[in-house]
C-alpha cells in the first residue's frame, strides 16, 4: 500500500459493485481503508458486505479504521461556513482514517472575527492546520497571519455567481499575503489531510 | 458640471497640451478641478501656466481644490499594503477635491490583523469606507464584519502569477460573505470615492 | 442580531427542516426574519409550524415582517426585463423585511429608452437605487448619467451564450462609465439591497 | 482586386519599405489605396515616394482616394467617447475611401444620453450606422432602441481593470437586447466600415 | 409595434400560460406573430386556443404568418453540419415570418468544400447571407471569400471540450480574415435573421 | 543525443554566451545543430565563433546542417497570410536541419480559397503537412477534408482583440470537424516540424 | 467514403431512429461502420435491425467490423488511469474498426512510474501511440521522453474542480516539453484513433 | 520580526532608495535579512552602505545571512529545466537565508526520466521538497509517485502561447494525482521555500 498508509479509493464514478470488489481485496492486506467521495445509496450496498465501515453521510466517506497508538499531537481542522462542511468532513475523516487525532475548528468564518480569535489558541496548538472556505475565500490569510505551523487551504466550490464554481476562493488562497500558507484542488479535503498528515508525521517521527 | 460637484478629467492617453486647454476651460467655470491619471511629465507642463495646481505623486492625480465648508463628517481609506497606497491616494485626493474630509488609515491588511482592530473605531465612525486591497483582496470582508456602515471595495491589480491583473481581489470582494460591501472596477480609486462622496452627501443633506 | 437588523438566513443548500429549526429559534429573538433562496416545497414544509411567514414565489423569499414605523424615504428598485425579475422580487423583499420602503420602476430596459425617461423622476427622488439588469447590463451606465443618488447594481445569470453566466452584465457593470455605481454578485438582490439599506439607514439617521 | 474595391493594405507588422512595394504596385492596378494601422514613421517614407497619399494620424491611416461620384446616402460613425476616437476614425476613413459618404456623430456616450438623442435624427437617416464604444460598451444597446436600420457595434480595447482589453464591450454588444446589432471584433473600425459599405451598396444598387 | 416588423416573443422561461396570454394580445394587433425557444409541450398548450399557428420542431418556434406580397429578393441560410439544424431553422423561420424569402443550403461545412461551391451561386445571389456554424466556425471565413455581400455569421454552441460551448466558433468568427462577416451572439438565429431581414429591407426599399 | 537527431537548443531567455558554448559542445559531437528562437544580435556573436552557420532572419533560427542523403518524399509546409511566415519558417528550417525536404506552399489562406485549390496536389502528394495560421485559423479544417495524410496544425499568435493571442486560432483547430488533424501549441512551428519528422521517418523506415 | 476508410457516424445528438436510417444505407455501401458516443439504450433498439453489430459499453460505440488482413504493426492506446477508460476505449474500437491491430496499455498513470516503464518496450514498439490522460495530463510528456516514435495525446474530462473539465490537461499537453506529441480535442479517443491509423497506414504503406 | 524568523522585503515596486532604508532599519533588529525580486541596478545601490549584502543575481535577491548553528536535516530544491532556475534559486536562498540547508537537484524535467531517478534517493532524504516547474508542471506528479515525504510546488511563468503565463503548470500541480503534493502561486519560489522551512522546523523542533 501506498507509502505506509491505508488504501484509500476515489468512488466518483464507480459503481457499488467496483468499490465492493476493490474494498474487499484491500479489506484482506490493509489496516485501515478509507472510500471518499461515495453516495449513500451505493454505501449501503457496500455495508452489507462489509458491516464494520462506517458512513460519514456530511463527508460522503466509507471508512473502516483499525485502533491504532497514536500521537497525542493533532490536526486543526477550520472552516468558515456551514457550506463548506463537507469538504471539513472529508479532511478530518480522511485524517483519523489516517491515524492522527484531528480539532475540528467550525464556522470561524472571517465576517466574525471573534468566533476565530477565540478559537486561535487551540489552532496555533496544531501541528499543522487544513483550512476551508468558499466564496471569497480569506480564512487562510487572516489565520496565516495569527498562527506559526503550515497551513494547507482547500478552496471550496460553495457559492454563486462571480464564484466561478470555487475559482474566486483559489484564486485567493494562491495569493495569500500571510506566509506559510498552500493550496490544494477546489473541494479536495482528501488531499489537504493527505498533506498534513505527511507534516504531522515528520513532526513526530522520533516518537512512539 | 455634473451632479453640482467639480469636473474631473481622466488623463489617462491625453497629451498634456489637451489636459491645459481642457483644465483652462473648466478653471473658467467651476470651484475645483481634478485630473486623475497623469504622468509627472504631464503634470509639470500644465503647471507652468496653471500653477496653483497641486500635483500628487502616489495618487498621480493634479488637483486644484478651492477650499470651502465641509461637515465634520468624514470618509475613511482603508489600504491592506504598501502596494496598494497608489490607489488609495487617488481615492484619498478625488474625496477631498470633491470636498469631503478624509482619514487615512493605511497598512492595516489582513495578514496582521492587530493593526486593523487597533483602528476600528475610527473606521466604525466614518460615514463609510473606501477599502483598497490587491492579491487575495480579503480586507472588506473581514472590515465588513467589523463595521456597521457601506464600505466600497477596490481591488487592484497588485501581485503576480495567479493574480491575474487584480482579477483575484475582484472575485474575493464580489463574493465577500459579510454584508454592506459593493465593488467597483480593479484599481478604481475614483470611482469607490465618487461614491463614497454620494452616499456622505445623503448622511449630511439635512447640514450647512 | 447584526447591525440591528433582522436576521437573514441563506436557504440553499438547507433541508426545510434546517430552516425550521433556525427559523423558530430566531422567531424568538427578532422582530422580523427573513429567508432567502428558498423553494416553494421547502417554504409549505416551514409554513405549516410558522403560518405567519410569507412567501414570495418570484423572489423565492420566506418572511415574517413585523410592522414597524418607516421613513418616508424609499429605495427604487429599477429592473430591465421581466426576466430579470426574480433578483429584482429578491432584492424588494429584503429591503421590506429591512424596514424600508420601495418603489418598483420594472421593465426599463435600454432598448425602449422612453420607458426608463418617464419614470426618471420616481427614481431620482429615491434615496438610493437598486439596479437590476442582465444581458448587457447597460442599465445602470445610463441611468447612471440622467441621477445624482448612489446606484447598486445587479447583474443577473439571465442570457445565453456569450452572457457566460451572468458574466457580460458584472463586467459591463464593474466598467461603467458613469460615476456613482457600485457593483455586487451576478443575482445577489439581496446583497443590493442590504446596501441600500444601509445608505437609506446614513440619509434619513436623525429621522423618526 | 477585392469585390471590385479598393485594396486594402494591413499595415501592421510590415516595414514601410514592405508598405511602400505593395502600394506602388497597387497604385498601378487600382483607383484608390488604404493603408490601416501604419504609424507617421512608416507613413512618411512612404509619403516621399508617393506623395498624394495621405496620412491620418487618429486613424493610423494612410489613402488615397481617387474623387468618384457618390451617392447622397451616407453611413454614421457614432461614438461613445473620445477615447474610442481612433477606432471611430479608421472606420471613417475606410468608408470615404471605399467611395461612401459619412457623417461623424462623436462624443455620444451612453452616461450623457441627451447629446446622443439631439443627433438621433441624423442617424436614422443613415442606411446603416457603425457604432464604436468601449468599457460597458452599451451605445449600441440603446441605439439599437432607437433606430430601425442595421448597426455595425465595434467593440474596443479603450479601459482598464476588468475591462480585459475589449472584452467587456464585446461581450455586452452580443449580447444587446436590442435587435438590428451585429458585431465585429475589438478594435475594428476597418472590418465595420467595409460591412457597412457592402450593405450602403446593396441600398442604393440600382442607382447612379 | 417595433419597426413596422411583426412582433417577437422569447419564449425562454416563460410558461405556456403567459405566452399563450401574450400571443392572444399580440394576435388582435399584429399581423404576424412569432415565438422563439418554446418547447413543444408548451407550443401544444397555445395552440389548442390558438390553432392557426404553426409549430417547427426543429427550430422550436411557433408561428402565425399573414400571407403578403414579399419582394423576389431572398436571403440565403447557410449552414455547416447537421447538429447546426436547430439554429439554422430559427433564423429560416424567423425571416419567413418577417416577410422575406428564404433559401435554405446546408449542409455545406467546409470539410466537404466542394458541396459549397456546387451551391456558391445561389448564396452569392442572396441580398445577405446567414451563417450558421459550430466547433471550429470556419464557414463564415471561406463564404466571405467567395461572395461579395454581407454575411451575419452565427456560431452556435454544437460541439464538446475544447469548444466551451462555442466559445470556439465564436472567437473564430470575430477574427475572420475575410471582409464582409460581422457576428451575433452564440445559437442567436433569430438575431441574424433580424439583422439581414434589415439589410433586405434597405435592398429593396424602392420595390413593391 | 535524442532520438538519432540533431540537437536542438531553444534560444528564448539564453544569452548569446551561453547560446555558443552549448553550440560549440554540440558541433563536436554532432551532425547538425539547429539553434531556435535567437535574435540576430546574438546570432551575430554565435557567427564570429562559427560561421559555418545560417541565420534565418523570419525563422529566427541558427543552424548548421551537414548535408546528408535524404529520401525523396517530402513535407508540405502550408501557410495561410504573410503574418504567419515566421512561425512556417521555424518549422521549414527544422525539418531541413532533421533532414527532410520541405515544400513550401504560402499565402494559401481560405479567403482566396483558389490558390488552395491549385496547389492541393503539391499537399497531397507529401507524407505529411505542417498547417500554420493564425486568427481563425479555419485552413487546417479545410484542407483536411481535401487530402488524406496526417495534418500537424500550428496555431499562430498573430492577430488582435478577439483573438487573444492565438487562443482562437487554436481552439478552431482543436476542434476542426476535419479529421486526420492534430495541433501542437501556438507559435510552436518547431513542435510541429519534429513531429512531421518522426511521422516522414515512419513512413520511409525501409528506404535508404 | 472518407478516404478509403469505413464510415463513421457521431452519434451525439441524433436519434435512434436517425441512426438506424444511416447505419442502413451505409452497410450497402461499406465494408466497416462505426457509430460513436452511442447509448446502450439507442444502440439497442438499432442492434434489433442490425444484429451484426457490437456495442461496447466502455467505449460507448456500435461497430460492425468485416475482417480483413492487416499488417503486423501495431498502435498502443495508453491510458493513466481507470476514469479515462472511456475515452482510451473510443480510440481502441476506432483504429480496430478501420483496420489496424491495438495494444491496450492501461493504468500506467506517472503517479506509478514503475508500471509505465514495465511496458514501456511495448509502446516503443508501435508504430505511434495514442495516449489519454486527465487531471495534469503528464502521461505524455513522460512518455515523449522514453520512445522515440510520434504520439497523439488525448486529454479527458476526467476530475474536478481547477480541472475545468480537461482544460488542465488539455494545456499540460499542449505545452509538454517532450518533442514529438500532438494534441487533439478533449475526450476526443476517436479522432486521435484516426490520426494514428493515417499515420500507420503511411508506415506500412509498401506492406500487403 | 514574523515567526522568529528574519525580516523578508518584497522588491518589487520599490526603489533602491526605499529599499535601503528599509534594510538599514530590519540591519539593527534582525539577525538575517532578505529582499526578493531586487534587479541588480537597485542592489548594487543598496550594497553601497551594506557590503555585506549578497546578491544573488539568478534568484534575484539580496540578502545578508548570519551564520547560525542548522540541523542536519535538509530542504530539496528540484527543478525541471534551465529556464525555471531563477524560481529554484528564489526558493533556495530563501530557505538558506532562513537558516536551513538547502540541495539543489536541477534539471531534472520529465522529458529526461532517468535524471531524475537518478537522484531520487537524495530527494526522498530530504525533510521536504521544493519541486518548481513551468510549461506542463509535470515534475511534482511524477515526483509525488516516486517519494513518500510532502511537496511543495511551485509553478513558473516560462514558456508561451497555450502557457498562458504558468497557468498551464499551475492546473497541473492543482490536479496532481500523486498525493502529498500542495501549492503556491506562480513563480513564488519565496513562498514555497517559507513553507518547507516552517515543515523542517516541525520536523526538528526536539533538536538543537
Ligand atoms: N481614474 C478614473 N477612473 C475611471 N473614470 C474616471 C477616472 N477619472 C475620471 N474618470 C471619469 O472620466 C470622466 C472624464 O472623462 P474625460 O472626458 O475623458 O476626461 C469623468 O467625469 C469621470 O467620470
Ligand atoms: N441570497 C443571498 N445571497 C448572498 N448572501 C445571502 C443571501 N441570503 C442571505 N445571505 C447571507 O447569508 C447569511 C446567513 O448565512 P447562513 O448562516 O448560512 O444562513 C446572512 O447573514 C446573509 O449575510
Ligand atoms: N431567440 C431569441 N434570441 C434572442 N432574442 C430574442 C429571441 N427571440 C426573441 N428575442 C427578442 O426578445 C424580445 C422579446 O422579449 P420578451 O418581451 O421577453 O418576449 C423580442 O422583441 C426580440 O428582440
Ligand atoms: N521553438 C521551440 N519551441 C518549443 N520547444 C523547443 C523549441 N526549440 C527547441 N525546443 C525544445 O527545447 C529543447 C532544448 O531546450 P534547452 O535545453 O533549454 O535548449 C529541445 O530539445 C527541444 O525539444
Ligand atoms: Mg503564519
Ligand atoms: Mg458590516
Ligand atoms: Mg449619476
Ligand atoms: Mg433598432
Ligand atoms: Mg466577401
Ligand atoms: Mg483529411
Ligand atoms: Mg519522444
Ligand atoms: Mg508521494
Amino acid at each position: 500500500n501506498r507509502q505506509g498508509f491505508p488504501e484509500i479509493v476515489y468512488g466518483e464514478g464507480k459503481s457499488a459493485e467496483q468499490i465492493l470488489t476493490i474494498v474487499q481485496s484491500l479489506r484482506a492486506r490493509n489496516d485501515s481503508v478509507l472510500v471518499t467521495r461515495i453516495s449513500l445509496e451505493k454505501a449501503v450496498i457496500v455495508q452489507k458486505n462489509c458491516p464494520e465501515f462506517e458512513y460519514n453521510e456530511i463527508a460522503r466517506t466509507l471508512a473502516w479504521t483499525e485502533e491504532k497508538p497514536k500521537t497525542n499531537g493533532y490536526i486543526a481542522i477550520v472552516c468558515a461556513g456551514t457550506s463548506d462542511l463537507s469538504v471539513a468532513e472529508e479532511a478530518a475523516v480522511t485524517a483519523e482514517t489516517l491515524g492522527v487525532n484531528v480539532r475540528r475548528i467550525y464556522d470561524v468564518g472571517v465576517a466574525g472575527l471573534h468566533r476565530l480569535l477565540d478559537n486561535i489558541e487551540e489552532i496555533q496548538n496544531a501541528d499543522v492546520s487544513v483550512c476551508v472556505a468558499g466564496m471569497e475565500g480569506a480564512l487562510p490569510s487572516v489565520l496565516g497571519g495569527l498562527i506559526t505551523n503550515p497551513i494547507i487551504a482547500v478552496p471550496t466550490s460553495v457559492g454563486y455567481g462571480a464564484n466561478f464554481n470555487g475559482l474566486s476562493a483559489l484564486l485567493s488562497m494562491l495569493n495569500s499575503c500571510a506566509s506559510g500558507v498552500s493550496v490544494v484542488n477546489i473541494d479536495n479535503g482528501f488531499g489537504a489531510a493527505y498533506n498534513a498528515v505527511l507534516i504531522h508525521r515528520l513532526a513526530h517521527k522520533g516518537e512512539k
